[in-house]
């Protein structure tokens, strides 16, 4: 039995040669020029965003927009077009501020973080700490206690920076903090606040937890480095309320030969509550979305199945992705191959791929198909939030890469808007998106997977 | 009489050949490696913008921020250092909202005009109509009645688009408009609204005029060219109280044998009530302050006085500025060159200059000693808000000028903080306008006038 994979394989490779993905030269230059024809797929990534408003888990603006788009998907006339119910966490955040009141009163713009608690009514007054990073404030946590602390760590990676704000709060607890604030994670600030999901620890007291903007974290810092003291008053009614129900997206063109093989291709249709959640990840959903659209317009007939998805309640649970994993467990063999939009539909520059030698030899050959939009380079190691459950399925996969330049710019703030993105861009990641779909859904042989050992 | 200044005029060219003012190269070069020394410059700005806010006319903050410079300049030893007393108008904008309620509902982010009237205390809420410019809403004048009139002007070049902001009012209120609002005038937003001084007209209804961002006004666009209705809800309690007791603030290097003859160097103190006003123009007010200090400091004695000016109310009234010219109204004539910092103080470029021939020739003999610091650049025409009542007196202006890129990005918003400037940047300004005005206040001759004909 452990032959037979090899064998199986090494067929595949003989039967797949890179010729036989060169052969969808001319398939690949009219989904791309099909692609680039019109703004219609901008303008319908702007009706979703400009009609129903950010999309948060829980909230009735997400279950409208997805009522919305089950609807049009149907109009496009794609198959199988149907919700997967999906359990979210519900949080509001409420009505919140934050008000510096020494050395001088001014509100300081912020955003609560998901999943914090609030103040009690009449807010939490208190002199603040600030620190650089959690060695500072083991260093001085004897100074915390009683104190708002401040977590001013400047952007560097968003895995490095985010910790602050996944694990700040209860960090501060721990020192005898009262409540905790971030600098905003991003390198670029416009009085510009990001949220974004935090945690508490098991048996580590809760305390509220909000961003505040890099200009004001830089500046109280610089007061605290003056030897003055910093007073704020903090208000946040955050609350989490029982659990919601919400709905994976899934639209289908049907294989013509093996439709019980599957190709996905997605984002996540859930966002922040803040902004229009356009880049992300809007714009992701809706490329998927239309690379069907634009395959199914020029007549092709994939062998196996395009399966469009979007994942719901990515930004704060995975639920979406946890939940198309369970319901899908027993089509994963069959699953060729799971491609995310996340990283914002900006100029596109190719795709990260994870799955095996063979088969990331083959989608380089993809990737050539790629050039003339730009999108050619294919790296090894990719994939995204929402198709990651998969991979212990075996599921290769493989994630956009676009030029990321202001992502973090953007990320989770109400900057995320239509005007931030491109329709030329995000047709090409449509093209981009498309072209790996089809290829990989039409060619003789299965995408080969990782040998099992 | 008439033949006079023309003799005059060419003797002083024959004495002051470019050859004197190539002769201040030393004391150039040890002014500039004195400012460039330490970062003292950008620590004294940000601890002005830090300990006392904004600097609006007629606010507390503005009052105490004068207070601590006027003792700070004691302190270090400027000569006649004193605050001159200036009325100027006092608006508070209060609380203020504005709520997108149809097609969906969200908080726009907003801030009113200066000079505004309040809502009802109840608000305003109202369809929305959307114009791009003042021809399309005299188009469209009969749709406007009763409604909230945008000005959704993209950003041109400032002198332009700002028509929107200082008289969109009246002319929304002339088609029977029951509030106006602009899209923001900047060229990049990050969710980040400006505000700026509008007008009413006589004999026209004042009607709440706003600033929605840049990302909104465009979304409101597309939802209206999507045919459909939008509704907003705008809360203003903007008033305007009594007129206030501000001041220009004055220090100087007293002339070692002209005292009487003046060179003026210096930018505004009061701000809007936003962000910190670090660039427009804490900036420009510091460098010039410490320009004196570098001179002193270096033991340089100029033969004319060189005077500081940090004019108050600048941004709403330019009151500062003709309080400062009625106030010294008979040493106009000898003010031998006035220069404003308005621009930012950003890597500096050179200078504009408004003045004789004969003047700018030797000024652009000045701006060679700038170009190892880049700020060699004379371009002829320039000034500033706060010295331009001078220029129907004769007194030759200049303007620094400075890399505006970002410029109009911050100008008048929460962004408009520290750190948006740079020590290094900081530093050159502060030698561009020491050396410009040790060399005018110490060369043999008076900058040279336009000939009175």
């Amino acid at each position: 039995m452990r032959i037979t994979p090899i064998i199986f394989i090494i067929s595949a490779l003989q039967i797949l040669s890179s010729q036989s993905v060169a052969d969808y030269k001319k398939e690949a230059d009219a989904i791309i020029e099909a692609s680039l024809k019109d703004i219609s797929t901008y303008e319908r990534l702007a009706e979703l965003c400009d009609t129903f408003g950010p999309r948060f888990s829980g909230s009735q603006n997400l279950e409208d927009a997805i009522d919305w788009i089950l609807e049009e998907m149907k109009q496009d006339g794609l198959y199988n077009v149907h919700g997967e119910e999906v359990t979210v966490p519900h949080w509001v955040r409420g009505k919140e501020s934050a008000e510096l009141i020494e050395p001088h009163r001014k509100n300081l713009n912020m955003l609560g973080l998901g999943g914090s608690i609030a103040t009690p009514r009449t807010g939490i007054r208190a002199e603040v700490l600030v620190v650089k990073n959690f060695d500072e404030l083991e260093a001085r946590k004897e100074e915390a206690k009683g104190k708002i602390v401040l977590f001013n760590a400047p952007f560097t990676t968003y895995g490095e920076t985010v910790q602050y704000r996944y694990r700040g709060a209860p960090a501060a607890a721990k020192a005898g903090a009262v409540a905790s604030l971030i600098r905003s994670v991003g390198p670029y600030s416009m009085d510009t606040p990001h949220t974004g999901v935090m945690a508490y620890e098991e048996n580590v007291r809760k305390i509220p937890h909000a961003a505040i903007t890099v200009e004001d974290a830089m500046m109280l810092q610089r007061i605290q480095d003056r030897g003055q003291k910093i007073v704020v008053k903090l208000q946040m009614s955050a609350k989490m309320l029982p659990d919601a129900i919400s709905r994976n997206v899934v639209a289908e063109i049907r294989g013509s030969e093996k439709p019980e093989e599957v190709v996905v291709i997605g984002g996540h249709i859930d966002s922040w509550d803040v902004g229009q959640g356009a880049m992300d990840d809007a714009g992701g959903c809706v490329v998927a979305w239309d690379a069907l659209n634009v395959i199914n317009n020029l007549g092709l007939k994939p062998k196996r199945t395009i399966r469009c998805v979007m994942w719901t309640n990515e930004e704060n649970g995975l639920g979406g992705a946890k939940a198309y994993r369970d319901a899908h467990m027993n089509e994963l063999d069959n699953h060729v191959l799971a491609v995310e939009s996340d990283a914002g539909v900006f100029a596109p520059k190719g795709f990260g791929f994870s799955g095996s030698p063979e088969a990331l030899k083959i989608i380089r050959e993809i990737g050539k198909l790629l050039e003339p939009i730009g999108a050619g380079k294919i790296r090894d190691g990719g994939g995204g939030a929402d198709i990651g459950p998969m991979k212990p399925y075996g599921v290769p996969l493989a994630g956009l890469n676009v030029d990321g330049s202001r992502y973090f710019w953007y990320h989770h703030t109400h900057a995320d808007m239509m005007d931030k993105l491109n329709p030329d861009e995000v047709n090409r990641c449509k093209a981009a998106m498309a072209v790996l779909a089809y290829v990989v859904a039409d060619m003789p042989q299965k995408l080969p997977r990782v040998i099992p050992e």
